[in-house]
């Protein structure tokens, strides 16, 4: 079995919403299983967390975009990440990743390029959507990459809308897609 | 008078429409003028406008996001102004930077950290766009700062909308805002 | 007078020592005061830190650089800037930045982009180190901007160093004429 | 067999050195082929590269950081890439870079999250150097990774160092390290 964990925040539920999305993608992956590790509202794990993550093949990981990058308690777990980075433990895991915000771009692009960065310091291999962009005038939320995200999964969730409006369809089967494109590529790395 | 100097490359026209709206912008602020120079096919720029830009009391830069960055054209403007970045000609004048692309989304915000990283080369004073993003759900193409850009002004032309149709309204008046911060800092700071 | 506050956090001294390098370059520009808010080990500022904040003319930012990026401390700092942020309350002051971090290189810049992202929120104005890098065979860490940073000030202090060794001579000098630099502009835009 | 492109542009033989060693590299891998394409300085390489880069199982990224960002001649060559990235002839390759300039820091980050941001359009699989840092007091330039790349291989030629006196060691074999790794995980895809 291939083990897929996604390590995300969420501060009113629609990260959770598209972390959902991309574990459904990833388990629908033959031979796959993954699982949520959701970051509490002190930037804290349950205890045993790392220990899993430890095991995984692939830590993905998600966070709404406030103010200008990931929220301050995904930032408190990727310090905390400095254990397991001092032995290099999440060495060649695979890594992508996944951000939501109110706007239609706004600074989502500078989250995705944080999950990067910390992942390149961990010596993950990172995987982003894969899709091409749905960027023609008659495509609009409910089309698969509308929001455009090439090295991660982005979604789009108007200020006022509830997390059961948004993210919208488009924006979902996006993050399954991710989730199953990691899922597919840290079988085929265990072989 | 102040002086605010628009360098910019369009691939299509759509480019050239938002430069066009900075413009305005920027020419209607109090005892502002201001000027436009279209970066060729070859990248190449008239001859005399180093010199001209060496004058001016802004330089604003734009260009279509192409594979993820600016274009060719404009990076080569770019890497000749290491000629005015070794005797630091342009320090202390004011930065801004604009780009189209036609996802909503997609990489837009890697060209506006690049006009940024560019500008700091050359000890330069960056300014943004300054505005609140529209992103309820009301919210549209119409709407100031619907594309969200916070760095820099953003704007989506659709992969199939001409350069009569996109950028559209909102984003056009968006260029506009930014091109008339743009001269009213440098004002302020030629005083 | 012109008022600076530096925001910053430090985890073991080498930050610290140079967000007071930043301080004394600032208050040794003509009709300056500059305030060092130090973020605490929680992630938290003094109570009336953000209404001081509100009446400074600039706003600088520092953070070690931890896995990749400014400590969750800083950011959870950020993070409670969306209040201002939603008033625009920071619109027009100058920004800045500055990070310390142990490798010669690693990933600082990510810091200062995110530093900048942070900064274009909030509508401020963004002033690097204006400084020409020292990069011939025969500089070192005793020479100004050495590290060469150009969007911010850098700092080296190697993993095994106390904040009484590093940051080094060229790195706190260059912290120093970031301050300066940043106090004069503040005082030119106040006028 | 596996094969390794390398794609590169040199101003004056530093990146050279740096990219004969990613070569290298790649090459001491079983089982492994490594190919140098160097883009000439008009921005273009020689008839027939692409179709050859088609079939290659990596396509590993090269140039010097020039103002903040990929020399223009290597962006010419990106933004030729849109043609297989309209196929997304390039998707699951997997994907490097490397970069060298003439300050220990500078803003050679930002060329790295370019080619990565490429990367991303094209759907690659993108590997770092999975190296820890070099940088306690002892270090320097002859050690592996002291200029602490992570997401890709960096490498430091002081101004006026010709290209027989640097990349220096550590960074030429932290070069050979990038290589050897992208050259194993390819192989390990390809199975």
């Amino acid at each position: 079995m291939t083990s897929i964990a996604i390590v995300f925040y969420s501060g009113y539920g629609h990260t959770a919403k598209q972390a959902e999305a991309v574990r459904e993608g990833a388990a629908s992956a033959a031979g796959a299983t993954a699982t949520l590790y959701q970051i509490d509202k002190d930037g804290n794990l349950p205890d045993g967390t790392f220990e899993k993550l430890a095991t995984a093949d692939a830590v993905i990981y998600g966070s709404p975009t406030y103010m200008g990058g990931p929220a301050w308690q995904f930032k408190k777990f990727a310090d905390a990440s400095s254990k397991p980075w001092f032995t290099q433990a999440w060495k060649d895991k695979v890594a992508a990743g996944f951000t939501n915000s109110a706007s239609i771009n706004g600074d989502k692009f500078s989250t995705i390029e944080y999950f990067f960065t910390l992942s390149q310091q961990h010596g993950q291999i990172w995987v982003g959507t894969g899709l091409m962009p749905s960027n023609k005038k008659e495509h609009g939320p409910d089309d698969i990459n509308w929001t455009a995200g090439f090295a991660g999964a982005l979604s789009v969730s108007p200020s006022d809308a509830s997390p059961e409006e948004a993210p919208r369809k488009g924006d979902l089967e996006t993050a399954k897609l991710l989730g199953k494109r990691v899922a597919e590529l840290a079988a085929k790395l265990k072989k």
